[in-house]
């Protein structure tokens, strides 16, 4: 026997979350029958609308109410850092740590030759124009993931980002590149580590 | 800073789920962005109607689009054999291993003094209605959980069920009352066993 079609219905949605297995997505959905209404439908509205009240910022990339995004419309934020990102999620993880004052660009993914994810799937074009028209002086940091593909995304960025700074030079601008210091263990995500190691990792940038 | 406020809001929701803490609730809702807005819609719909399109069946108190539910209504179960659980997912659970082809009663709960649960507070005269009314034999097998709050209650009922087998046996009926075994479950490890386990394990020890 399955559960009752409603509650199955519940079950299979909870599933195809990433980490939820079935015995949880079983015991999530029945829990929930314990709960007033009012937070069900409070649950549901929210899941409707955070796509639909959210855009990408038309700067940044980041996920937002308005675009451009609070942040890169914030005139007292340092407009001569940019902080390279994979996913939303690591501006979070970032602004979380209090010390990063900057900018930021969020990738939406790293270059992955396996899925098919070259360096045009992701919003990199959009990072190259914003250093192109940056200010005098810019410090672009690379925070992509310290795995092999975010790896290859740095590799990648800091390859182009040099050609940039060739011309840029020539025209008297300085582009200062660095990637995510040390701090960061090797084969983990962004987004689970903890505010200490991010900002020892800010701190500990090196020039690439 | 916090995530924007759309995504706060599902955020929050996740948060509120037993098991899932701030930064699985985070990772979840970002997740959620990639995924196509009709499953979202369906998510929600899901969770708006979970509690709203079921029901507790009159009879055995399990959740149910139909009252009676599905297994009371069924004449090829035996009907004289109810199994007694604390949770309407122990139902599920029971309805996985196809063994079993008797009738249900969920209490949803079991006592607990401390959470100034009774033995009103959970359907336990319901239960002891259903065995009243029984027919000519019937067998009530406890199956609350092996926990302090299960055994209370599974004692709880046998002191009861045995006043209406006394009654009950004057009038010529049977009624046979069993607890779910205890013991080593399949597939563990004796190491990890706790003592009061082993030695239950123990005194169940069976012929071979």
């Amino acid at each position: 026997m399955k559960s009752v079609k409603p509650l199955q219905k519940l079950i299979d949605s909870f599933q195809k979350l990433p980490g939820i297995g079935p015995r949880t997505a079983e015991r999530l959905s029945y829990y929930l029958l314990h709960v007033p209404q009012s937070e069900l439908d409070s649950f549901a509205d929210a899941l409707e609308r955070v796509k639909r009240d959210t855009v990408l910022c038309e700067i940044c990339k980041s996920v937002s109410e308005t675009s451009p995004c609070a942040i890169c419309s914030d005139r007292n934020r340092n407009q001569a850092q940019i902080l390279v990102v994979e996913q939303p999620l690591d501006v979070v993880a970032f602004e979380k740590t209090g010390k990063y004052f900057g900018l930021y660009h969020v990738l939406h993914g790293s270059i992955n030759p396996l899925d098919n994810i070259g360096p045009d799937e992701i919003f990199l074009d959009d990072l190259f124009s914003r250093i192109k028209n940056a200010p005098n002086e810019l410090e672009v940091i690379v925070a992509t993931n310290p795995t092999m593909e975010g790896e290859a995304t740095s590799m990648y960025i800091a390859k182009e980002v040099k050609k940039i700074i060739a011309e840029k030079n020539g025209n008297g601008r300085k582009i200062v590149l660095s990637r995510l210091g040390v701090g960061v263990p090797t084969g983990a995500y962004l987004e689970f580590a903890d505010e200490n190691t991010l900002s020892q990792a800010f701190e500990g940038r090196k020039n690439i």
